[in-house]
């Protein structure tokens, strides 16, 4: 039997605040960055795993990962459905390392990193891209794999198994279309708040002829610049072109609704971030407030107990799920079965290292079992870093390829391991280690 | 002018898990412990605060203080209320390390230990117990130390300021009360899970003696047990003293429900953490369902944005401030005046190492110039660890002696940070390090 023998953490830093890629209303300066996970194992293949963080406390991140090291170090590789579950539910339950959350922030991405891992050498192992691994497994496996405490009163197994069931039939068509044709993405390359008018609209202009059908704009800095840039934006993509704008938590309740009155004459898809992502109630006002506009949110929100909540309180018309933030595989296959129970679509969150070549597997599993369906669900899709993945995400005519390599595609290339290894890559010592 | 010229971070760690003090239903085997920061200055007295956990994780708490020492070393050090709500701004608004939470975890009790161990500075200087420091600053100073963001739906500056000012009124008399007959407390000592029915029913009767009015019983973990414990207490205690139940979070909605249904017979006052600390609409739920018991909840809720939809929702009874779980003093002056306004009594947990320290101050500030009231308000006790406190906490007759020493009280003596280092302090050298 195979053992895990090692867990390795690495510090990767990519320079980006330079070229102000990234740049929003909250994050005017980000450093890409992943802390990088290395299961070992005895024999076959390792697994990858990586939390996405935007440059200091990528540290304490990979501190956080290594704590989690007596879990799985000298234990068997998790090889199903059984055993991946019960890992989760180790990591998750450490009593002593929740106290610093419990379930959110440095120590639940830092499970989320591990778990991905976890899978992504369960599934490498298996032969088959994660996606794939995942929607073969029967729906009392899948039901195996969540952590229902907390989501009794939103949704039980037996109703969660039930929906899978449902969602066996005609699996295997879906699975085929999926790897015909892909799945739908949109774009937010254009919007980065750092860019100029001229950059928006020539990258907007791009993006239409590249075949997306949606594009997101960044906004929440200045009211003048976004009613500006939207108009601007609008003219460009024409009428049938969807434009989301993403306001990264900028607002209070009420400048939420007062902003997005002025941008509505533009036809705004749907307002992403409007405010903290801990505020249910908050998102549930301006969601009734902006209506038809629609409320997007999710790649700051903690765990399964928030979506819940936002689901439960009608908080939210578009679901954005994170491959990083939360517990990893097993808590999205949670929050995938709550979406799916309320009836709201998921179009995750990619902006960042590797989100976007690991959430395709997960919207691919969705499409396979649990939604049914692609309408209006997109993947985000930011055009930067693939070249540093070994299984880079590939977006053509505006669709997301399906993988079809083994794994869970979070592995990064040796040479990027150590160019942009922080502080001591040759990268970050040219820059004279100024992050 | 004087300057902070160094932060130090120690690993503080408690062996407590060999006695279950401090066991219950989430917590089998905590060992109370503290990620201790001192802020070194170039002259006068030395800053003191800390983050607590309870084991496994304290080194990676202690590597997020390491992260914000840029934003103090080398600063000078601050003296007022500008000066503390500026640091306490950036520190919150660092945008790189906000992605690590937003404000939620290991980082954000990160800031709540350099902010409080900054106010520990600040009244050190200014020869006040920081209670009193506090206390004196005008409703225009305390309204400048809150971050009002994400909280205008719920409480604008103005009303705050309209709060504060009315609170000066009777201000110097109810200082002069708390010097002279303290504040109530409520003693857990007796409840803790591991404890056997006689430890319980000795430890039940002893408090009442000491003339507490209030004890607190943990369950959550068994029903039967659970049932036979509160019957137990009940009749040590008597019909006067209230029982409080405190399940840690262990229960889904409908199981909060349908425990504190067998309960009931013997009148808890008030059920603390019945569910996830996230779950704003769970406790709604199951407030209205366990009516007229109380639902009480605090010491997990990350920070103002949930607290303010605690109240709003009215889904809590009694707010359970922690010192340490939040962004520091400033960030508990916010949720105090959040409680102020939704006529909320506050009753501070503090169960931990240095948590009765520090949580006396906040309750005292608070009936000095907010509430102005201590009906329904009690303050945790948890007897033990104190003697590693220079300044500790004295509790006579049921009641918290007011601190007048200057400063914040969490200095940890120099015997204890030798002794209880972590992994190279002798008490665990001696117990093989085997945390």
């Amino acid at each position: 039997m195979a053992a895990i023998v090692g867990l390795d953490v690495l510090d990767i830093r990519f320079p980006t605040s330079r070229e102000l890629d990234g740049s929003d209303a909250m994050n005017p300066d980000p450093d890409y960055s992943a802390a990088y996970v290395v299961l070992r194992t005895d024999e076959g293949p390792d697994g990858y795993g990586l939390a996405f963080t935007i440059g200091r406390g990528n540290d304490v991140q990979a501190a956080a990962i290594r704590a989690l090291a007596p879990h799985v170090v000298g234990k068997p590789v998790p090889e199903d459905a059984a055993a991946l579950g019960a890992l989760s539910a180790e990591l998750v339950g450490d009593s002593q390392l929740r106290w610093l959350g419990p379930e959110k922030g440095v120590v639940h991405m830092a499970v989320g990193a591990v778990v991905n891992a976890a899978w992504d050498l369960a599934s490498r192992r298996a032969g088959q891209p994660l996606w794939r691994f995942l929607s073969a497994m029967t729906p009392e496996e899948v039901v195996g794999l969540v952590d229902f405490r907390y989501l009794s009163d939103a949704l039980t197994p037996a109703e969660a198994l039930e929906l899978l069931r449902a969602g066996q039939e005609g699996r295997d068509e879906r699975i085929a279309l999926l790897e015909r044709d892909g799945y739908p993405a949109y774009t937010t390359s254009p919007g980065w708040l750092g860019y100029s008018d001229d950059k928006l609209s020539g990258l907007a202009r791009q993006a239409v002829a590249d075949g997306f059908t949606m594009i997101k704009l960044k906004v929440g800095g200045d009211l003048d610049d976004d009613v500006r840039r939207m108009k601007l934006a609008r003219e460009v993509v024409g009428a049938d072109v969807r434009i989301a704008v993403d306001a990264n938590q900028r607002w209070d309740v009420g400048t939420a609704v007062d902003w997005m009155r002025e941008l509505a004459p533009y036809g705004p898809y749907w307002i992403e971030e409007p405010t903290s992502p801990d505020d249910v109630l908050g998102h549930q006002a301006i969601a009734r407030a902006v209506a038809p506009i629609k409320v997007a949110t999710g790649e700051h929100v903690q765990n399964r107990v928030v979506f819940k909540q936002l689901l439960q309180a009608g908080a939210l018309d578009v679901l954005q799920l994170d491959a990083c933030r939360v517990a990893g595989v097993n808590e999205n296959v949670a929050i995938l079965l709550l979406a799916k129970k309320f009836g709201v679509p998921v179009c995750p969150h990619a902006g960042g290292v590797g989100l976007c070549e690991l959430v395709r597997h997960l919207s691919m599993f969705d499409f396979a079992v649990v939604s049914g369906t692609m309408d209006d669900r997109v993947i985000e899709w930011v055009d930067h870093l693939h070249d540093h993945f070994l299984d880079p995400a590939v977006v053509r005519d505006g669709r997301y390829l399906a993988p079809t390599r083994p794994g869970f595609s979070a592995r990064l290339k040796d040479e990027t391991l150590a160019d942009f290894r922080y502080p001591d890559g040759p990268v970050w010592t040219a820059l004279g280690t100024e992050a």
